[in-house]
């Protein structure tokens, strides 16, 4: 049954699997160090116009996320997140693991907003309760929404009223760049935080995120919380590599690009038939209202998440398309709407 | 300059880089839970003749050890392990950082000694101390010495009597398991420790290790450590499909044989020139003995790492072969010694 | 300026410094072990009624907690507790720096109800997410109110049914235990949770909690975890005679009892004046609603802390008796209202 | 039975806790922000020759270590000590639970040398291994000696040379700035080191030390710290006012000499009979070497420590003097040798 789950549901493009297949057996120096990750850095910060950054390549989202957040924060700082921050839920309490609290605020949408942030730094001032001094968001949301560069501006605003450091998950930032509407070009990113990641996996490749340090601060021997952590592998060219195929003639926004037009058709078609959908998302992730007769039909034919009943007889889904979607799968599920 | 200093500076062999390839646009359960997966996990079993081991793919060997040692023991809970340990040295703290103290004794030629753990135990008494509970070895050792079956055996009986878990760090286990002389086969492993890793990375892999775990103790919730460790990779198959081509017909051993072959040609040409080693090893990382000068012109030609000085005239070097050594470069350094 | 901020402002009650004077020369066996810890531990566990209990002195209530915590769950185990929570709040994160995430409830008067414990157990289902493993609740809560026996044997029953330990923050255990209304007695407590703390500190001790683990499964290695910790203090008979003077002649319940009738006689006056109370307190700490006017009035001659603001007008104030309270000027501040 | 086993058997000087007694219903602001600590922490500053240090009363010795260290290292960051340091053995862990390794080298007659620093920091220098940022020494050592001046000078040197901080753990300082030949007044302390401690437990006081925090880098919201490990008690009276009684007067260090005239007494004793002493120890605790006959005869009569055994006849025993220490019992000990 053809699978509307995940953007992560195939190993990888062919033409990355290709670039690794030549690398076989050159010999390379080991855990990062080698000469085809050095290309995939330099084409990183050219692309996004950020000589100074840093570029870790980490195999996975939640490691990204975890190492970033301990090695910017000592044992009595904490996080600020949306209340659905994948951080918050879905990383079976790494950030916490790892001795920091995250204090959450209801999301909007998926949003975190700058009063959010204001508000809890103004209650937290005395050493009875934890400090606040990382904000975390997610770009696209885990609701599939976009914040655009006025909300992004206001939070890095708020962030550096309070002395927080703002860091991005953009695990679907490819997605994100190219989405409807958008208008935040690669090259502003490093403008608008102080870290961001480039998401791999969800985009293409079969392994791995692209890290991108701005802040000095946050640079200081972060290579040592790779290692503590378990996220420098031997192996570093394998991530390299594929970066450096996807940042190849913007490959990377090409793949985001088609995932988008997949979902938006879809979008599209649920609007003409007169369906509503929860959240408004020019992305790849897109979360119709159904009924549950027309939700078990499809779910005959086709898998997707559950997202949440909202009443008796209407409920969301979530269906995600990425850069391996299936125009023909696309056409059937929508003949069937 | 071609290289002797590793066993893993070559991504990966083309087979089962070519194997990846197949699977580029296949859609997969996510996170480990594919039929590859699944598929390489029986073929384990089956060679290891451990049908009731949970079987786990984790990305690297720090993470494998820091994860099964941040699982298996509680806050006050302590490591024992040989000096030279990999864990004790070379992991950045990682088991530390998860909460651990490490009690560590002098290693002989590597090796740990069931009276090490003895002493260890008799003198952790009170609350005042940590609790021992988990003892680490590596097979080979880091002095790319191999324990024999009596020796694995004696340590584990001594284990069962101070109620202690013992794991075996497999990084080379391969080489190990077909070194000259060894009297352990893989279906012997399981009957010999609570847990042990069949290392990938430096045997052909371009990523990833198969923790294997006997003990039903450590068994329980262990993908939620992987989770909460960044260790449950989106596509699990990557390292999957990676151990189902190692582990059909036996590949692995071929490819482990090949670097103990290479290795031990060298270990000959020095013995017939009338060099010294270090530590006997009958596997791929020997530590010959040469004078300065020796050293000097081997260095114009070669890269291997330096491992210690004995004396005004004379260093110990490291010399590692791998699945992907050029035997044409071993006959050139023979040539030159 | 008087104060009613708190039951803990004053050292100690004169009977207990007395005593540990008598202690002064006497040698002792260290950390705990002496025979005056003992007499109290025996004390205690007749008081309450529960032989098989382990007690154990720590110098504070957040000390306690933490611990309690810490000995109680692995790495990846989470702990359940209403929003208010002195452990969510209150301990800069301390729960959180030794790795456990906390999942909290919106309160309702400060309390947690069975329902939404069930509800996060429910949701908490696989190993992207934590294990919920530990329910925490204050008894009386941090609003001043006091769960009833069937609310205590509803959460106890629930705690069952998912398999999660209950604990009991009783660092105002002896006011709540002889409150208004009241049916719990003290040896009904070790029936209902695994592990309560009875609070020295803020009923007349010049320091310390005594910890009582019901459930076998949390007593192991406990010493280990104190000292750990930093709780072991040497002098283990500074707690353990404080206590041994409270549980004599019920003298700790006698100290309750003051606190409570001070209380409940300003409780009283706000309610014969017309005033409002924020939240039904039968024990010593109290939240009347006040113009801000009288507000205003009030703090030129009393300390006490502003609690939250209704509307413009209005404004929640908290005021908390103890077991040094004067009742001259409790009179005293009845006369201003 | 009498015990020379410590200095920390008897609960405290009946001066400190008839200064207690006073206290007992005076309203006071909580968590060590009272005017009676204040008064103290200002006599410590003064009799130290430290204005801008900032002091912390800190309930016992492993806590301090732990939340001093704690404190000051990120993740990735180690202690040096030698292999004798109380943080290394007798602490359970708590250094490593906190989340940093600590590097040992082998003690001198209980001492470290910067030497052993240097070499440590030498072979720590890359990302593989842990950083290493604070040196633990104790003064007097856990083996008796002490320190002088000469030898503080050449650590801190070392530890200025390598970025490190310097911090002394003074569980025994105020025997050791009294102690024969000792050319180190409290007033050079603050040039010595990064952070100290004074140590209260082991010199009279029921409960507590005082943490002197020399360099600003250190100070930052240590207060948080303190909270956050449980360490803030809600009555800090009851530590600063033990501390105001030990420091009004000198009367501290009138404590101390006292307790190493007991010491010395009894190694006066020793020698005159012609026994041997196992490290030249001029403060209060001495480790002599006797015969076992003597032993068991002396074991009849009085408690002490056996240290280890030097061959089958001979062994070494400590004994501890302190401010309680009474004279008859020594006379009684010398009498029986």
């Amino acid at each position: 049954m053809y699978s509307f789950k995940d953007d992560y549901s195939e190993l990888g493009h062919e033409k990355l699997l290709n670039d690794l297949l030549k690398l076989s057996k050159i010999q390379m120096d080991g855990y990062g160090l080698d000469s085809v990750s050095s290309e995939a850095k330099e084409l990183i910060k050219k692309r996004f116009a950020m000589t100074e950054a840093d570029v870790h390549f980490i195999s996975g989202g939640t490691q990204t996320n975890m190492i970033l957040c301990n090695s910017a924060l000592s044992q009595i700082e904490a996080v600020i997140a949306a209340d659905t921050g994948h951080i918050c839920v879905h990383e079976c309490g790494t950030v916490e693991h790892n001795g920091n609290k995250i204090l959450t605020a209801p999301n909007k949408n998926g949003k975190l907003s700058p009063c959010d942030i204001e508000m809890i730094c103004l209650s937290h001032t005395d050493e009875h309760m934890v400090f606040p001094k990382l904000v975390f968001i997610s770009q696209a949301t885990e609701k599939g929404t976009v914040y655009s560069k006025r909300e992004l501006k206001d939070l890095f605003d708020v962030c550096r009223k309070f002395n927080l450091y703002f860091y991005i998950d953009g695990a679907r930032l490819g997605t994100a760049l190219v989405s409807d509407g958008i208008d935040i070009k690669p090259e502003d990113m490093a403008q608008l935080c102080d870290a961001f990641y480039i998401g791999g996996t969800k985009n293409g490749s079969p392994l791995g995120e692209a890290l991108c340090i701005i802040n000095d601060k946050l640079k200081e021997r972060f290579r040592y919380y790779l290692k503590q952590h378990g996220a420098l592998i031997a192996k570093g060219a394998l991530i390299g590599s594929c970066f450096k195929t996807l940042f190849t003639n913007d490959f990377y926004f090409d793949l985001a690009r088609y995932s988008n037009t997949m979902a938006q058709k879809i979008v599209k078609a649920f609007t003409d038939k007169g369906y509503k959908l929860s959240y408004a998302s020019g992305a790849n992730m897109i979360f119709p209202i159904l009924p549950n007769e027309k939700l078990a039909e499809l779910q005959k034919s086709f898998k997707f998440h559950i997202w949440e009943k909202i009443d008796d007889n209407n409920t969301v889904i979530r269906l995600v398309c990425g850069w391996a979607t299936v125009e023909d799968e696309v056409n059937k599920f929508i003949a069937m709407l």
